[in-house]
């Protein structure tokens, strides 16, 4: 039989309630952020609530021009993974949507088809082309940095859910970059080799000025 | 207009043939691993079906004594997560399924419930037990190395995708460590406070011996 | 003969003190933690103190019902190791002292017997034992995340010093993880095949609650 | 006055030859490469000219369609720097001259111009732009994975030095990457918005099929 | 023709703006400094200037006993680069200038000569010497740690830029760290086994006590 | 009662042994060495034994000129290590026993003084001296890459347990490198402002030519 174990519980937990900051350090959005990481939010007021996010529940909202919508649960929204590095999001697309050709500039996608059908790809430094059409179920993986994109391959919405090799992967989407800011149209055609009549263009609808 | 750029295809697709390598490390399983993963694939040799996995598209068999089944796609089952930081897995949990107390003593782990209902928690080192039922959609995150488990909480089979910050998260189930193993009795009972007894029980259903 | 140098120390010192905060990083346990460790105390308030710690030279009280006590110096007792990547303990056991079966779920742990004799061991994740006796001067090493124990294998105090790639390495102690919180008796009985009673045995020597 | 070290000589040196291996790891490029490097060439083989790289000393030639030469000293060229976090290359303009808008999936980029004046800029992941013509001597920063450009800003040839955060920064283009490979037309055109005939005329120019 | 993309337009730059974060990391000088580095300025407060430094288009003042000077663009300096693992310094040598023995405790050195000639060598671990005379355009790349030196190989007065694979690197010159500050002579002597005469000398020309 | 779990322990164990390879990486000192550390040795073939390290037993041999041994257990002599981010040594100091001032280039070290008493001490970049008088069972860090030196204080032997942040850690012993090599006398003249003849005469004590 066993004798209590008071003595021992006091000694342990000594040690162990100074080691807890280390497992975890949920986000406290409001305070510094540094290279690491947003400062942790108090251990004493961290509950269970913190490690848990309900937002990739509900479908995003597809009634748009590339019928598809992009629900991050990046450290901003989920402030449990901060420090943990990893993340996800939520992917619906409509019949026809398409996830314009982006890159993260900080993280390793994983991709997997929960409904529906994608055709995803993405394209190395060596400038070769990997892509696939992904049933439900198939998973894809797209290197960090590399430029991807992914199109609904069937007349019924699909769902993805994407996971990311960081609490903050960004997420740089090629023409909102090149047509959607304040670039000047002489310096887009300089980089890019596109006519500025086009640019020009892709800037009224982009929202792009200059 | 703009003239023929073979000038400038040459010259920088010498730079990027050289840069690709960097890009992705396919494993090569047969080759040597490294602390940081396997030796990588020749890059000549990797297609579009080395990114790609289809093993999570189908249910695990939870005909068993956990109705529960655990199906990775770790690196050894996907070659195309070595070196990039993430992996994942497929949970199928049948009504009272449950994966028992475990952990993974390299990666954080991201779980999205995609089917039915499932009561999930983790303990942390300083000792406090955060447990959540979530429903389909709801994402829960268990911090690296930390005891954690998931249970069936509805009548119906459950299936989750989870996700971990590693191509090589490893696996430890607390009960298969301590009984399904040559670990002696005695040693077990003095490092657990569990009676010889109850262990000899134990190990007689998991396998262990000793 | 060499003149005077006074030109070159100013020039050379400017840049000397800009770089001093890179050599170390004293943590100021009352500012801000994050995910790479604690914020920095002021460099010109450092003194040689903060980078020496004495608590590991006086025995820890074995008077408990493990035989064993572990003293840790780890960031929150030896902030000057913060950001480092190293920490260390001092474990004593008396004749039949144990340290039970844990985890340290952030770093791998470096275990050098400085007096008697002690029997260590750790489990992997292919579930292979891995069990030793050590005598004073022996070392061993415990990788990352996996369970281990230590155990006094002689009738005499036995001492050990363990050091740790991390500074804030963490600890899981299996059975108050189990049976030291307010985890309900159903929740660990379906999650590690114990029966209720056992559970409720243990709970109650070892603090639990539920 | 002192007397001969030679018991010291032996007993130190036998410590300082094991540890060689860990100062550098000059890649063997025809051994394995893993996700940390290259395998390192036998030490007792390694030379001062390992660590030398005459190769940017000379300008690339600027006799193509943008009029610019980038001269890489990437771990395939310079194998000394193989494992160091750290490579370089050598950006040559002449009038007109132009570095298309591309992305370093794996590095930061510090640059520094030698000569002449160069108009250089990054676009964030919030979609901000941040342009500034550098004149001789002045540094610009490009944070890992977002797309910059440089181009001449000056009726001169103008010469940059620039250097990476990475052994193996990658290099992806954004119009090879779009143009430059069997990328299909329609998918290109659904996934940026450019219209099919600019895609064609784009891929002519490039080297593009499909 | 393209439909206005206001839609999408808000919906994706939502996410965009809350990742905007993880690009970059400006250092606040007057904000907690961490182990990973300072705390990151407002991004809304960031502008181009952040990302650009001057300070190295000046050649330094020669004028001092080592006829050489150091120009930084550590984080100190330039705190765009915080986070982002790379630094750079400007290094000026008259004829017979030198930069005495040294070390960066924490980063790997690549130097290319831009003006003039310049002999630089390193000791490796294993007490090898590597030293070459350099010519303009010629790299050479000094291990993380490890002592090294350059000297004018030249008559006229020569320039390198430097870089460094983290924000801030640290520097040890071994003269100044034996003979420059207040560490006993007696102990100078004991850990160097120059004699105290010497030591002394050496002292009085660096500005050193004791 | 628990039922037989055979279907549990096949399909189990099937992904149990599959993430084996990550727990641990025991190094193959005859395979490739990579910069994350060498090749693992094939884990069917890894026992006890390569995780336990019996050479810090015995003291050293201080029958020598700085009356000091240091005995290593890094990677080459403690397969185990490798890749585990930790490594370990022992210090003899007989009486008036020194290790001379040195620097390990990819550690931090964290030494407990286990016999005797021990003068230890560092130098900063911003050249600040951390100095102290060590007495049994106290510890002290010496943070990456900078210059330190431990001391006999004591009349009697004494012993130091020491611990690096790395399973390679480097050393370079200041005099070794500027004195034991064939590092040519006017260079070691010039970047240490010491006189040829000073330099002549260590050359000749720690066997240095040139």
């Amino acid at each position: 039989m066993l004798p209590n174990l008071s003595f021992l519980i006091f000694s342990i937990l000594f040690v162990a309630s100074n080691a807890a900051v280390q497992d975890f350090c949920v986000a406290n959005l409001k305070g510094p952020d540094t290279p690491s990481g947003y400062a942790c939010k108090d251990p004493a007021k961290v509950t269970t609530d913190d490690f848990v996010f309900k937002g990739l529940a509900k479908a995003g909202n597809t009634s748009n021009i590339i019928k598809a919508a992009v629900t991050p649960a990046f450290v901003e929204q989920f402030p449990g993974v901060n420090g943990l590095g990893i993340s996800a999001a939520r992917l619906d697309l409509a019949p026809r949507g398409v996830v314009p050709m982006h890159t993260h500039p900080g993280a390793t996608e994983y991709l997997v088809v929960v409904q529906g059908k994608i055709t995803a790809g993405f394209i190395s430094s060596a400038n070769k082309v990997y892509v696939k059409t992904l049933n439900k179920g198939d998973s894809m993986i797209f290197p960090t940095g590399l430029l991807h994109f992914q199109l609904s391959a069937t007349g019924v919405t699909s769902v993805a859910l994407v996971f990311f090799s960081s609490a903050s992967p960004g997420l740089q989407i090629t023409d909102f970059a090149l047509f959607g800011n304040d670039l000047p149209t002489p310096l887009v055609a300089e980089t890019t080799f596109l006519d500025p009549k086009t640019i020009k263009t892709l800037k009224g609808v982009l929202g792009g000025t200059g």
